[in-house]
C-alpha cells in the first residue's frame, strides 16, 4: 500500500518523535523499534521517507551523489536527476556482499576490468535503511550496518579492492523481543529505541480501519486530503535542521542527564551522550534555543530504554523505571 | 489424478470459501491451510485453478504476460497464446534461485550475455502457487514468497542484475501444526487461514470414495457430468470481481470488527484490516452491496484464527474462542 | 546371490502379496517394508523383478523407452533391444542430481551443448526402485521419489533445463522402525506397507538354509528346478493386469471400507482410497469380477497399518488393531 | 615393523581362525575385530597378507587384473608382473571418491578425455582392505565397502561415467566398542566378528616382547627362522580352497544351526546362513568332508556374537550366551 | 568522532598506563581490555595512535616499510611518504585471508603472475591493531594474531607462496567477559590486561559529556586546546624508549616478582616474566634507572589479572586478590 | 626469544630426558607433553633442535634430502647446502593439504604440469614437528601425523598423484588435559608422555627470570656463556646413537617390564614394547651395555603414564600409581 501519509498515522507518538529526531540529527545512530507484529512499524518509516521532497542526484550515479557535494567519481555524467528519497528494505538472508557491494565478477571475467557493483548501502545513501526482524541477522552484518550508520561511510576492502563511498542513511531496525534479542553490545550501538504496541482504544482502531480503507480504495485522493498536514511536518524538519547547531546545552542539563543515567543504572556512557544529542534535536524541532529538563524528559525513554541492565529483583519494564527515576529526581 | 472438479469436492466448505475469496480479492495475501495429511488440501486448490478458463498470454513470453496489459518486454513475439491458469507446486528443498529466478550462468559463460532465467514466481504469475508443508521452508524463503504475494511483484537485485516482473498469484501454504509451526511473525502475514479435518460422516466418506473411483476409472465423463456446476462457480467469481469496488463498509461494521479483534486478543492490526477485506469480498461473492455482521461472522475464523495469542489458561481452540466472542458481543 | 526364484521364497506371504498387487496396479504408490535386518526384504523384491520376462526397449535409449509407446526422443536409433526388467538399488548418500539426472557438466563445458545426463529414475523406468533404510534419506528426496512414483513421471526444471520423462516404477522402501521413522506425512504417501519378521518355525528356517545352500552351490540347476512355479506366478500377474479395469466395486464394499477406516482411526482419506484400490487389484489377481469383504480383509493391514494414529492407551500393534476392528464390524 | 610372520603371533587363536576362514571362503563377507588398542589387530591381518605368495598380475594394469582371468581392459600391456598380495589400510577421513575411484578431473580438463582414476577398492583387489576404527567412518561409506566386499565388484555410476571392475578382497574392520558402535544394520552385514583382548599370561607377554625385540633388531633372520611354519599355514589354506566345494552339509547340522540361532535370539537369517558357510570353510581347512557339530561349535561365536539382540535382563556377554546355549542344546 | 585527544580522556588511568607501556615496549605482547560496552575502550587506543607523529614510509609500499630500515622489496619506489600511524580495526567476521593477506587470485588469473595481496597485518605494520569483541573470533585467528604480535612478523606459507613481512604492531583486544571468554591458553598469551568500568563519579561523567559535546561541535578548536598536554605525553614515550635498555633489575625485585606470582597462584611463568618486563617499561616511562617494588605494584594487576586460576572458595575478583597478596607480602 | 640454550633450562628433567631419548631412538614414536600453559614446553623442544649442529642437505631440494642418502629426485642440483635442523610449528587450523603437501594447482593450470607442492611434513624432514594444543586438531590429522612419525615416510595418494617421500622427524605434541583430551586410541600411539608443571621453588623461579632477562637483553653473549654445556649434551647424543644397536635386553628385564605393565593395568602391549625401547635408549645415553631395572624405573612414567585405564576407585594420578607399583614389585 506504500505511500500512506506520515501525518495520517493514528497515535504512535513515540515512534514518530524518534523518526523526526533521526531526520534532524542523523548522527543519532539509528532507531531500534520493538514491538508486536502488525503495528505499522515499517509503515511509519516508509511514510517519513515518502514525505520528504525528491532529492537532486548526479544523473547516472548509482551512489545517489549530491550534485552540490564533492565531484562524483562514479561515472555520473554531471547532469542532474531527481529521485524520491530512497527507502531500502533489507531482505532477510541478505549477504554481506549484497549489503556492502562487491566486485562485479561478471565484468571482471568478461571485460577484464575490476568494477565495483554497489550494494544496498549505496542504494540507501541519503535515505532510509529498514531492517525488519534485525534480531535474525548475523551479528557481523548488524555490526557492519551500525558502523556505516555511525560513520556515514561504507568502506569495502577485500579482493584487492579498496572502495569507500558515502552511505548516509537513517538506520531503522525492528524486532520482536519475544523472538530473540540482539546482544546488548549491539543494542547499545543503536541511538534510540521505541516501543510500539497495538492501540487499545476502540475509536483509534476504527479510525485506523477507516483511513486504511479510504487509502486502499483511492490512494490519490486520500493523499491529497492530507497534503497540508504533511507540508507542516516538512517545514518543522527543515527549521530543526537549520537551528540545530545553535542550541545551547547548560551545565544543569548535563548534570540532570548524568544523574538520570546513574539512577537508572545504564551501562557505559553512550546513554548520557545520546540523551543530550536527542534532547538537542528535539529542542531544535520545537524551535527553542537551549536544552532543558522537558526535552530530557521527552527523549529519556527513547535514549535509555535499551541500555538498562536487567534487574532481577525489579520486574517493572525499563520505561517505567526511567519514568520513576525522573519523578524521584526532578519532581 | 489432477483435474478433479472443484464443485465435486465433498464438504470442506471453509476451505472452498477461502479459496473463492482469494480468487476475488487477491490482495487478501495468501491462504494458510492447517490440517491432517490426506484431506485433499492440494486437491481443492488445484481444482479451483483448473476450473478457471484458459487465459490469454503473449506468445513466447515466459512470464505469462497478459496481452491486454503493458507491453511485454520478455521477448514475447506479440502474438497471443492461450494457456491453462498455472498451478505451481513448490518442491521441498527449492532454493531461492529457483523461486525468484536467477542469472542464466550458462548463457552468460557461453554467449557472454546477461540473461535472466525466470523462476517459479514467473511461472506462477496470474495463477496459483501451492506450498506443501510450508513450515519446513526456510524463513527467508517464506518471507520472500509473502512479499511477492502481497506486492504482486518479484524484485531480484543481485549479481548486478536488477529484474522486476509481475508475480500476481494466489499463495496457498499448507502445514500440519503437529509437525512444527511457522513463526507467528510469518503466520500473521498470511491473509486467511483454514482448518481442514478428515470428514467424520460415513455418507460423506462413501460419497468421496465413489466420486474418486468414478474419476479414476473415466476422468473425461466424470468431468463432463459436473460441468454445469463448475460453470456456476465460475460465474459467481466473475460477478464478485465486478462488484468488489462498490461494496460499502458502514461504520457499525468497522466497530464490530474492532470490538471482535479486541475481544479475542489478536495482536496488531492486520486482524481487523483483513477481516474487513475478506468480508467485503464475501459480500461481493454473495452479490450484496454492503458489508454486514453476517459477513464478518462467516469470515472471522478465516481472518483471525492464526492471529490469536495463545492463552495458557484457556485450552479451547482459536476457532471456538472466536465463535464464543462473537456470541457474547452480538447475540 | 542375485537371482533367487520368487516362488522359492519360504513364507513372507504378506510381502509377496504386496509386491504382486504393486505389479498389477502400479498406481498403488509404492510399498514400504518394515522389518528386522536379514529377513530377505530386498531378496523378494529382486526376485520379482527377475521373474518378469525381459522387456523390449528402443535400442540406444537410456530411458528404457518402450518401442510400442510414443516415439522416443532420447537419441534411440529406432531399433529394438531386449533388457532385463531393471532393478535399481538406491545407494545411501545418493544426491538429488544422481536420482533425477542433471545437466552433463562435462559435455556442456567441452562440447558447449546442453545435455541431460539421466539419473536413477530414468534407469528404473519400467522396473523397480529399491531404497534400503529409506528413513535415512533426506525428506525432500523421499518426497521427490514418492512424487515420481505417484505420477509416473520425472520432471526436472533447473539450470534452465526443462526435462520431463517417463519414470514408471514400483517403489519399494525398507526400514527398521527401531532406527528412526519416516515422518507420518511421508509414510502416508506410501500406498502399502508390510511387516516382515524373522520366521519362527524351525522347519521354515531349515528349509531356507537348505534352499540358500543349494542356490549358492549351483544357481543354474536350482533356478531350473523352480521354473514351472515361476511361470505360474507370471501368468497370474498377466491375467490380473487384463482383468483390472473390469472389476466392480459395490456400494456395500465402499461402506465396509469407510467403516473400517473410521473404526481404526486412520487420518485422512488415503486409507480408504488405497484400500479399495488394493482390494480391486487383489480381486483381479484372483480372477474375480467384483471386490468383496474377503479382499478388503486380505489387504486392510497392507493399506492401513502405516496410517493409524498412535494410541497412547492402546499398546497393541496396528495390525492387531485392524484385525480386531474387522472382527468387531464383520464377524 | 611390517612383515611379522603370521605363525609367530602369540595366542589370538580366534582372530587367526577368522582370518583363515575368510582366506578360504571370501564370500563370508568381512571380519569385524573388536578389541582394545595395541593388541596387534592390524599386525595379524597384515601378517596373513604377507604370508601369501606374490601373485601374477597383468603388467601395467592398475586394477591388479589376473592374467588368467578375462581379458584386462585397463590398459595393461598383456605381459605379466608379480606383486605382493595387496594390503590396503583405509585412511581415516578417506572420501567416497578415494575409495571407489573417480573421474580424473585433471586429465579431463587437460587432455579432454574422460579417464577413470582407480581408488582404494581397485588397489585392494585380490588382497586385503583393513579399516581401523571403522565406527568412525560415515555410514554410507561402510555400506559401500560392505556392498563391494559382498559382491566382489565395484560399481561407479556418476558424472556420466559407468565403471564396473573387480574388487575381490577380504574386508577387515576394527573398532573399540567403547568408542561408539556401528549401527546393528551395518554390523549384521559383516560375516564374522572377533573379540581380541590383551594377553593376561606373563609368559605370553614376555614371549611377545622377546619376539618383537628379535624382529626389530634383525627382521631378516627372524623371518627365516619362522619360514617353515609359515609354509605349513600356506599349505593348509591351499588345501582348504581345493576341498571347499565338496563338503557336505547334513540336515542334522542345518537343524543344529537353526536351533542355536533361535536359542540365542539372533535377528534375521544371516546368522544361520553365515554359521553354515563358516563351518563349511573350517571343515575344509581341517581336511574333512562334512560339516558337523564340532565345526559349528568352533565358529558359532565368530558368526553370531555381533548378531545378538541386547538382553536387558541378562548382563552376560554375547560369547558366554552362545556358549551357554550350545551347552544346553548339545551337551 | 575519531581523533579525540589522548590526554583529554577523563579517568581510565589503568587503560592509559597499559597503552603507554605497550607503546614503549612492544614485546610486551598485546593488551586485553575487559569491560562494559560504551566505556571508551576503542577511543583511548585510537587516541594514542592519533597522538603519535606521522611516520616516514617508503612511497608506494603497501607494507608501511620504514625508509630507514632494510631495503624495501615491495615495489616501493624508494621515495619517502608520510602517513599517520595506522590504526586498524579488525572487522567481525574477517577471514584468515583478509588478516594475513593472500594470493591475488585476479592477478594470477588475468596477468598469470603470482602476486601477494597484503592483508590487515600489513596495513597495521608499525601501528595498532584493534579487535573488538575478540572473544567472538575463532581460536586459530586469535592464535595467529598473537603469534604475529609476539614475533613482529607475518609468515604466510600456502598455495605455494612463501611470504614473510614485518608486522610490528600493538595488539589491543577488547571483550566483555559476560559474553563468553577467551580460552585460558589464549588469554595467557596476552601480555597485559585492563579492566575498564563506567565512571561512577558525577563530576567525571559531566566532564566527559562536556568534553564530548565540545569536541562534537568543533573538533578543530577542541584539539588545539589540548595540544600542549598531548605534546607532553609524546615526550614521555620518546624518553622511555631511549631509557629502556639501561634499566637495572635487582635480584630483590626478581624475588618480589616470583613471590607475588606464587602467592596469587598464577599458572606458568609468563606471569613473572611479563611483570618484570612491564615494570621495566614503567620505570623507563618514569625516567628512573632501576625497577623497584613501586613499579611492580603499579603493573601487577595489569600483568597478572588474567593469569589467575579461578578459586572456587574465594569469590573476590582477581584484582583484589592481587592487591591483598601484595599487602600481605610487602606491607 | 628463539634460541635459548637447552642446557640453560632450569629443571624440567623429565621433559629433557624424553627429548634426548627421542633424539637417540626416533622409532620411539613421538612425545606427548601434558602441562599448564607458560611452562616452557615449546622452548625445550626448540632448544634441542637448535642445539644440534647444522645438517648437510642437497641444495635446491625442498625435502631436506641427505646428500649421503639415496639419490635425491626432487630437483636438487646435486650440490650440498647446510641448514639448521628444522623445527616446524604446526599452525592451529592447518589443513591436511598443508600438512602432507598437495598438487600445485597453479602450476597445473598455468604450465599444465602436475607438480607436488611439499607440505609441512617435508619441511620437518630430519628435524622436529611441534604441535601445540594437539587436542584441538582433528582426529584424522593426528592419525596421519602419528603414521608419518612411526613410519618415517609421507605417502600421498590423491588426485591421481602418488607421492612418497622421507619424513623422519621427532613428533612433539603438547596439550592441557583440562582443555579436552585426545582419544585413548590416539594417545596410545604416542611413544612417550611427559607431565610439565610450573616450578614451585622460589630459587628456581628467580633463576629462570634471571636467565630469561639476561637472554632477552643480550642473546649472543648469553649463548656463548652456555656453549660448553651444550657441546657436552651433543656428545652424549652422538655416543648414544652409536651404542644403541649393541645394548642387550636380559630376560629378567623383559619379565620386569611385563609384570609392571600388568600391575598398573596398561591396555594392550604397546606399553611394554615402548618401555623396553625407551630403557634401551636411556642405557645407550648413559653409556651402558645392557638394560636393567634402573633404566626401566627411569622411563616407566614416560612410557606408561598415558596408557593406564582410568580407575574410578583410585584417584591417585597415573605417575603415582606407576611409582607405587614399582615399589611393590621391586623394593
Amino acid at each position: 500500500m506504500g505511500a500512506f501519509p506520515f501525518s495520517a498515522i493514528v497515535g504512535q507518538d513515540e515512534m514518530k518523535r524518534a523518526l523526526l529526531i533521526a531526520a534532524v540529527e542523523p548522527r543519532i545512530g539509528g532507531v531500534m523499534v520493538f514491538g508486536d507484529r502488525g503495528t505499522g512499524k515499517s509503515t511509519a518509516a516508509r511514510a517519513l521517507a515518502n514525505l520528504l521532497p525528491p532529492m537532486d542526484v548526479v544523473a547516472g550515479c548509482r551512489f545517489n551523489c549530491d550534485p552540490k557535494g564533492a565531484k562524483c567519481s562514479h561515472g555520473g555524467n554531471g547532469k542532474i536527476d531527481r529521485m524520491a528519497v530512497p527507502f531500502v528494505d533489507l531482505p532477510l538472508g541478505a549477504t554481506e556482499d549484497r549489503v556492502t557491494g562487491a566486485l562485479d565478477i561478471e565484468r571482471a571475467l568478461v571485460a577484464g576490468e575490476k568494477a565495483f557493483e554497489p550494494g544496498l548501502l549505496a542504494k540507501a545513501n541519503r535515505g532510509f535503511l529498514y531492517i525488519d526482524e534485525i534480531n535474525l541477522l548475523e551479528d557481523h552484518l548488524v555490526d557492519l550496518l551500525l558502523d556505516a550508520a555511525a560513520s556515514g561511510e561504507n568502506v569495502v576492502e577485500r579482493e584487492s579492492m579498496s572502495v569507500r563511498h558515502d552511505a548516509r542513511f537513517v538506520l531503522i531496525g525492528s524486532g520482536n523481543p519475544e523472538e530473540g534479542e540482539l546482544r546488548p553490545q549491539l543494542l547499545d550501538r543503536f541511538g534510540l529505541s521505541v516501543d510500539v504496541k497495538t492501540p487499545q482504544k476502540l475509536e483509534d482502531r476504527i479510525e485506523i480501519m477507516r483511513r486504511c480503507d479510504a487509502h486502499e480504495r483511492d490512494p490519490m485522493s486520500f493523499r491529497s486530503k492530507w497534503q497540508r498536514k504533511e507540508r507542516k511536518v516538512l517545514q518543522q524538519i527543515a527549521a530543526g535542521h537549520a537551528l540545530l547547531g545553535q542550541i545551547a546545552v547548560p551545565d544543569a542539563t548535563l548534570a540532570d542527564a548524568a544523574q538520570l543515567c546513574m539512577a537508572v543504572g545504564a551501562d557505559g556512557l553512550r546513554g548520557e551522550l545520546t540523551l543530550i544529542r536527542a534532547a538537542r534535536a528535539l529542542a531544535a524541532l520545537e524551535g527553542e534555543t537551549a536544552v532543558g529538563r522537558s526535552h530530557l524528559r521527552a527523549v529519556a525513554p527513547l535514549a535509555l530504554r535499551h541500555r538498562l541492565r536487567r534487574n532481577v529483583l525489579d520486574e517493572t519494564g525499563p520505561a517505567t523505571r526511567i519514568e520513576r527515576a525522573m519523578a524521584e529526581l526532578w519532581d
